[in-house]
């Protein structure tokens, strides 16, 4: 019996997603369309990989070493698309490009990173997002920072925060501090990862002046209030840095108006691990889960590269890390629970098929036996599945 | 502008759906999931790929220039996908097989062929499908089988057939006919192609008697309800045969119970391209579609290879297919059609977002404007764009 020897294994960084699971992710992206489309965004779906080729004008070529690549027939390089972001630019700059803009526009997909798996970081995962696509300033960075709000919301979440930065910040003080890309890049790459100990040696070898040091130092601890944003203002030396400021104050502003200010605070030292990041950018965070739940921001760079110079921003939330975070909260999605069991005496299966055609006419969850049995044996089997009623056909 | 002229490309044999589509197929998907669900039926969500074992023992090797391979970081090699059936049998074998039998699972998923594109053929496409674990006989093959006809009713197609084969029927006759198991597959290969004159090729070269060739050229033309199993049944001489149309007698007969009997007739031509099935099998047609809109069948010995040795069936839709049929049919799935779209005058984007907020909390589809427009130019974009009402703050 070799044959039944063989133990089937799932692929390293994937998971199965079963009965309760499966059904929470339903409900969750079920709520999430329509909370999109009640926002006025329209659906997207794109094809499971695209040409590498894409991928490269989108983001740049760091990406590589965390994509998954194959050949197509024609020994093309095909790639597991590893975000939305670049598909939907590809759509909008082909089947979109003549319409009315600014174009709103969703997804509930998975995408594929080549990651060190673990809870909450699996190398296929779910996504919900939104892009917003040719609005520029504020109005639309508020509408998106908003909805990301009640993204959390709408999926069960209470316990959460967005953070606001702003990638102009940072980019005035690297031009102001006069480093070289290189040392500006192993800066960014410290604050990424948020390694402020790598921060304060890479600063210490800079021939920077301390004061020049100490500010950079400072950017990660850069978080609060609005309060914050005036401290930092008194900081900075240059333009870009301020108006960067001025822009998320702006924002802050609308969120006012959107009743979702007290989800929002600033954290400066937020850099997101895409280049392609140009303004206002966002994380959401809940406490027990060491990675942020959803990101995102403003990118006015990446159309231009696929032929259409649109501005654009959004966000994405990892549907996973939302029902884990849920799990770890104790918070459950409502699972409706099996409600009739039709359970039949020998020869009465068609009664028993009718009788169940009828109840799923009524719209009740309908479990038929498909072998006979007494109605004791049923009894106990429809208690102890959980069915609300038991139907037993003799 | 070199960088400009990138004009990016979607792979070949795959398709973005967008607005409409998009809308549609989570229409379709949306109340198939309540409908599977009424039917006792629990989700399960796999994996996009899967190691190339688990599919060679789940459906044999000639799968393998269908499907699209490459490696992991390990030089493993993974498939995606090419249908649910095996990965659902992996499940079954490792994470759900000490639990109550049988068991319901359905999926809404992508998978991906390697195939000729055209209109309803992709190369990555959508399925709808169901596998009912661990129960034997007609009942449960019938219920698969309304839960089909329930499947298109669902979706919203009126008109299509739901035929019934059974393989075992052919089996029967090839080995009444003592033909080689080479000549045996390349009958099979010709009835699967529905190809007539290729049959009649190999059947006058098979050195089977006239009256044996004129039995097996007749086979694809057994169609009709059940007055026909009548007929095969005085046509054959063997047992195999015959009990296979006693199966099809007995599940005809509780399809009566199920309302669905209009819908479904016999087709013995029937032969699945998975070797897997083992007893009846399904494919589901709509006038103006040359291939099936769905497919299915009993397969018990599939199971086994995984461990767990149990008896499934079940059947998959492809939901392209359904939206191509209900298009050409001209039946619309209904589209909910945008709202309410709320437009402001300059300075008055903060009570706009109130405005907006207000409308969503009532559950209202609202897009909200992102610059400020006259009231003129605001009332010709609401209506060009479908709104039922334009709410302008001034």
């Amino acid at each position: 019996m070799s044959k039944n020897q063989f133990v089937p294994q799932i692929p390293y960084g994937t998971r199965d997603l079963l009965l309760r699971e499966a059904k929470q992710k339903r409900i969750v992206e079920g709520s999430l369309a329509e909370l999109f489309s009640r926002w006025g965004y329209d659906e997207v779906v794109t094809p499971t990989f695209e040409y590498i080729e894409t991928l490269t004008v989108g983001t740049g070529s760091d990406m590589h070493q965390h994509v998954f690549k194959f050949f197509d027939n024609n020994n093309r390089i095909l790639v597991l698309k590893p975000d939305m972001t670049t598909p939907i630019a590809r759509v909008a700059a082909t089947r979109l490009k003549d319409g009315p803009l600014p174009l709103r526009l969703f997804y509930l997909t998975n995408v594929f990173r080549h990651e060190q798996a673990q809870a909450g970081r699996q190398c296929e995962f779910y996504q919900a997002g939104v892009e917003l696509l040719g609005a520029p300033g504020p109005a639309a960075d508020a509408e998106v920072v908003a909805l990301a709000v009640e993204t959390m919301l709408e999926s069960g979440l209470a316990n959460f925060q967005v953070s606001l930065g702003q990638v102009d910040f940072i980019n005035g003080l690297m031009a102001e501090s006069g480093l070289t890309p290189q040392c500006q890049q192993q800066i960014k790459c410290a604050m990424v990862s948020r390694d402020l100990v790598g921060l304060g040696e890479i600063l210490a070898t800079s021939g920077l002046t301390r004061g020049a040091q100490a500010l950079l130092q400072q950017i990660p601890l850069l978080h609060g209030q609005e309060e914050m944003l005036n401290k930092a203002c008194r900081l900075v030396n240059n333009d870009l840095s301020r108006r960067a400021l001025d822009n998320l104050a702006d924002i802050r502003r609308l969120l006012a108006g959107y009743g979702v200010d007290r989800y929002v605070n600033f954290d400066l030292g937020i850099i997101r691990d895409f280049d392609y990041y140009t303004g206002m950018v966002l994380e959401g965070y809940t406490p027990g889960l060491g990675f942020p739940l959803c990101g995102g921001g403003r990118y006015d760079k990446m159309l231009a590269s696929f032929g259409v110079d649109n501005p654009a921003t959004g966000f994405a939330l990892g549907i996973e890390r939302v029902l884990l975070a849920m799990e770890r909260q104790g918070i459950s999605v409502s699972v409706p629970a099996p409600e009739v069991y039709i359970a039949w005496a020998e020869g009465r299966l068609s009664p028993a098929i009718e009788a169940a055609q009828q109840c799923r006419k009524d719209g009740r969850r309908t479990k038929l036996a498909l072998a006979p049995a007494a109605r004791d044996k049923a009894e106990l089997l429809a208690s102890a599945s959980g069915y609300e009623e038991l139907i037993y056909i003799e």
